[in-house]
């Protein structure tokens, strides 16, 4: 990686205007099949709802099922990890991006266990990685400042860390033609900046989307509050590209980015948990429809998780107590994907299979 | 499997015999290990009591993870499907089971996903399949006879159920040396048999665990619950077998048979929803630690599965709001399975990666 594109806002808007909605049509008609397969009504429940869902997005009742899966994690430092709003220092952004590397690591074995091929981004950690196959570089800087006493960015980078994202997705989509992405993040501090990022979006008070993160103690949560409701201050009720500049960080705007490319080019999106949610978050006030295209994992132990996703409207298809964040969630939620396309493609219908519809 | 060993009750106590409590030191020595990874204590929920289980059952706190997957389909007609308990006739058992031989079922797809194997077992449907590679024949009989006016087998081929049941999964065992199995079934009106095995066992009122199965009608609904409410009578506050005797039915007891064998080789048993969990519970009271051994993969929409899987004290994995059977919550939960097993093996521990466990 070299020779990286340069990208600007009008870049980032051409994606945003090439993203169209998840097509109804195919929707209704992955309903109508699935209603008349060898199955009484509605018997698959959640996975019938989700392989509905999955025809919309890629606007195919019928073809080829989910098995090419990408699972992409975004990593960057924040500046606020001086505030000791962790409860691990920032070095282990690198050592969990080496770890990364090393295949060593929860989100590792999730990978091998979903079949799904891993991608480890750094958007900014604040020592760049050694150089490895798996991780690629797209440094929007390293770290953000300390959103406690500046804002986290120049609101150009935020731009820059938009397009890099998008860049990110290009490149791996161009390896190979991936059915789904499953996003996932690394980067001490970084539940403070989804939370700033969440509080001001939505409006709500800070200590509904402010928890404990890894697990800090009653002294950290309130230096976190305190951290948070300053940054807030700032930017609530301004436009989505001031939140970033303020907040960060640079690997949620660049999961966003993410997020703008899968919808343009209609893969489905698999959000791991509340920082992957925050960036969907922000996704959604760039380009509403990006909504669409997202499918919630899971909802995890963090504080502002549940608040998240029902503000986007997401329901999450697990419930196991996570809170690890790296995309594990995600990772986990992945064959739950290529089981209902298998179901809407593969299976026959009752007329197909010649059973009986009933005693009648 | 032209010619079927013969099994009698002395076989069954054979095998009873030889199940051990799971490895207590294994758990712990898993619980240790899973604590030392690069992940905040506790931070994968769920998947890290999994893992502990599985450690548990398997008596291996490390090793080679869960790969090689087994998913069974116990099939068998039932006598009582006479009385218009089901909303599908007896003919589609047939049915289902040639569609499964051809791969066109929706447990084709979910094993397809989970990477598993899939194995049919006809345990007595009213008509004899035609043979298949992926079919195995146990047949008890042609279906029961018809509880709701006399006992559905006759005491003796309980025991031949069990005995088959057992050997079914030593067959596919000698095939290939599995690391998780999971347990699914076909045969229609079977819901009102598992029923009476958990009304029966358990001593509840039997509105409590009769349900809709495939989607009956109110009128069906009471004819199921009188049928239910007479056959229980005959055997409530017996012991197994007579309950088994009554009410059956073959694919029940055999799946109980499965699980005996399966917790006797120490191999980690996935139920699927509301009858395989009756078989569980019929299993239970032939060797009370079979429990130890089985994983509720997820919670049904049918009536009775909760408060069996309760009293078994299992807490489910998923909630999907399936009620289908045939195996298929079982074959959506399998990869979680691998993945607690590749957490607990192929993490790293803070010291080995070199991550910092804190800011101090």
């Amino acid at each position: 990686m070299t020779s990286l594109p340069q990208w600007d806002a009008s870049d980032v808007a051409s994606y945003v205007r090439a993203i169209v909605a998840p097509t109804a049509d195919a929707g209704l008609a992955a309903r109508q099949r699935i209603d008349s397969l060898t199955k009484p009504v509605g018997s698959l429940g959640r996975i019938e709802t989700l392989a509905i869902r999955l025809a919309a997005i890629t606007g195919q009742a019928s073809g080829k099922p989910i098995e090419a899966k990408a699972i992409l994690v975004a990593a960057a430092d924040h500046g606020v990890s001086a505030e000791g709003v962790s409860a691990y220092p920032a070095a282990v952004t690198a050592q969990m991006l080496a770890t990364f590397t090393r295949g060593a690591a929860a989100i590792n074995a999730c990978a091998r266990a979903a079949r799904a091929d891993l991608y480890v981004v750094d958007f900014g950690a604040t020592a760049a990685p050694a150089p490895h196959p798996s991780l690629l570089s797209f440094r929007v800087g390293s770290g953000t400042a300390n959103m406690a006493r500046e804002r986290a960015m120049a609101p150009e980078l935020v731009d820059v860390a938009l397009g890099y994202g998008i860049a990110a997705f290009e490149y791996i989509a161009h390896g190979r033609a991936y059915d789904a992405i499953a996003l996932g993040e690394m980067g001490i501090a970084n539940t403070t900046s989804a939370s700033a990022i969440s509080a001001a979006l939505l409006g709500v008070d800070v200590r509904q989307v402010v928890g404990r993160g890894t697990g800090i103690d009653d002294d950290r949560l309130q230096r976190k509050i305190n951290v948070v409701e300053g940054a807030v201050a700032r930017c609530a009720g301004t436009d989505w590209r001031t939140v970033a500049s303020e907040v960060g960080g640079y690997e949620i705007i660049g999961l966003a980015g993410v997020m703008l490319a899968a919808a343009r080019h209609r893969i489905p999106i698999v959000l791991d948990g509340f920082i992957v949610a925050a960036a969907a978050l922000l996704a959604s006030r760039i380009a509403p429809a990006i909504v669409d295209y997202c499918i919630a994992s899971h909802v995890s132990q963090e504080r502002g998780h549940p608040a998240v996703l029902s503000a986007l409207g997401l329901e999450p298809l697990l419930d196991l107590g996570l809170r690890l964040g790296e995309g594990t969630g995600a990772a986990l939620a992945l064959p739950l994907l290529e089981a209902a396309s298998r179901i809407l493609f593969e299976m026959q219908t009752f007329a197909e299979a010649r059973v009986a519809t009933s005693v009648e």
